[in-house]
């Protein structure tokens, strides 16, 4: 094992030290975000910041730097109040990962990368057609975060899609066989292969697979 | 696809919605969090609540849920500032998982699971040696969620310990190749199998692998 000193981080060339620290956090959610702006033009972005925050209401959370391409999402979001949340799969990522490039506001990452848009009635904001997983989301709370400027988004998940084989009949969606991807550090995307479940802990006996 | 309309989620039964709802954040970051009271006590959580916060200071944030066990893991950063992270591994996961039962307070989950405590010099919280990627982190701040009671805990990152093959040339960890776990839902733990690394992203080009 190597030691690597908080003097040795802060040392680091930035761009070494954004891989470096990203990758610590482990696997992460990948997800493209759809939204709209009050025109009406599409917009999709590739997050790895999304994380649960409760289940009733179904809460979620993502976290924006706001000086990055990730800034339409934002003020799309501020404006119209919702977005949507699609999974990857192994038919997408590359499309999903080049929607992070710089394009310019009025060009949509939809149109650019080939993804399509899909529209559910009464729903604003576009999801992914092609993505298996997705889900509608409302924006409830903005907190900036004073540390260092970024912007902690938490949403309620109202309306889900998904296939119907995939949900197990203890409500557990099996996101393996839905094909959908993690990823790790900025720019690494993988598929699963699962271990267990295991069973829920108790203090007198030992983990089970269910 | 089939529909969960909002409706459908909030007639779900309780551990059948959590189950559905924890599941739909994707693919999630699963750590062992390591903290020691005031007394030197240690103390073991598992946690899929990890996400990055800033490269530059390094910050992470984990969440909360003050009514669970994880209240001993949150009392003890309050008292003692000081927490460690651990990653997963194939050989640790099933004594991570066990961590989540409800222990009284004055048993560690070092010694109730069979994980080794590891110490560094000048740091209080207990570091889990069979992990293979793990890191120090400094309480910086704590942020009530009004929405839901959980609480955010932003933490720096001091001192990092890996092995040194994992680290790329550009700073990327190759947690695949530390054998670090990913988990979904609650319950299930997967190992990866790596994609692709793609460029950064530009516009006018189409994504290339690295």
């Amino acid at each position: 094992m190597t030691h690597h000193s908080s003097n040795l981080i802060a040392d680091m060339e930035q761009r070494y030290r954004a891989a470096f620290i990203n990758s610590l956090g482990g696997f992460k959610s990948v997800v493209l975000v759809g939204t709209v702006d009050l025109q009406g033009a599409t917009n999709l972005a590739i997050f790895n910041s999304l994380f649960h925050i409760g289940a009733n209401p179904p809460f979620c959370g993502l976290v924006f730097r706001p000086d990055t391409v990730e800034r339409h999402t934002l003020s799309n979001i501020i404006s119209t109040g919702v977005y949507t949340i699609n999974h990857l799969n192994e038919r997408i990522y590359k499309k999903a990962h080049q929607t992070s490039a710089r394009y310019p506001k009025d060009q949509s990452e939809f149109e650019a990368t080939g993804l399509t848009p899909e529209f559910s009635e009464g729903f604003q904001a576009p999801f992914v057609a092609e993505s298996r997983v997705r889900f509608a989301v409302e924006m409830r709370e903005k907190i900036p975060l004073g540390i260092n400027g970024t912007i902690l988004m938490i949403g309620q998940i109202t309306d889900v899609w998904l296939p119907e084989e995939i949900v197990q009949p203890d409500g557990f969606v099996d996101l393996e066989q839905a094909g959908t991807l993690t990823c790790s550090g900025l720019d690494s995307y993988h598929r699963t292969q699962r271990l267990a479940r295991l069973a829920y802990a108790k203090p007198d006996t030992w983990p089970e697979c269910r």
